[in-house]
């Protein structure tokens, strides 16, 4: 637990807010940092979570725009393809928090000038 | 009202937070700032305020403790004295508040690099 003004905060719900995370984005999220190595399918995380495909295709292209998975393109035989996800870096995640963080800490501190 | 990962503060509470102030210390610290050139004795505040005298003491003392006020000494012709406090200036406030708003921002980026 963290303290900022006297309100106290839990390292998962920062990350949640600044990332823009629901709660089952949070959750893919997790999966990706025990699995940091690994390149998964939708339908993979699907089966691994318990979580509606549809909800994990949104959430992956969510995580994808905003650099906290890379995607790559498998081409299949049959002339399909199919996109992998992999987490970018835990570095690269928290590089991101703490960007926003200080963006945050620098309103604060401006509405103190207007005071 | 700032937000601060979606949780929303005021400003009154950010400065109260920040300095380690209860209501009463916020009041008085208000009053100075209402009446930033003049000087005042712990009994003009008191009947200004209509705060009981030992509080308007306690709390000037840590307003002065805290840079907040200075504080001149008045010698009295019957060999006694008096204190009269005066802001020091809401810009060294602003400045002291923005100075703690850092270090917790900065505590909550060291949280994410423990993450």
């Amino acid at each position: 637990m963290i303290d900022f003004a006297c309100k106290t905060f839990n390292i998962e719900n920062i990350i949640k807010c600044s990332l823009g995370l629901t709660k089952s984005e949070y959750k893919i999220l997790g999966f990706f940092i025990d699995n940091p190595e690994n390149y998964f399918t939708s339908e993979e995380i699907s089966k691994e979570l318990s979580l509606n495909l549809t909800t994990i295709q949104k959430a992956v292209k969510k995580l994808k725009e905003r650099d906290i998975l890379i995607r790559s393109q498998e081409n299949l035989d049959n002339g399909g393809y199919l996109f992998n996800y992999k987490l970018s870096s835990k570095q690269n995640i928290r590089n991101i928090v703490k960007k926003i963080i200080e963006t945050w800490s620098e309103k604060v501190k401006s509405s103190i000038d207007s005071w």
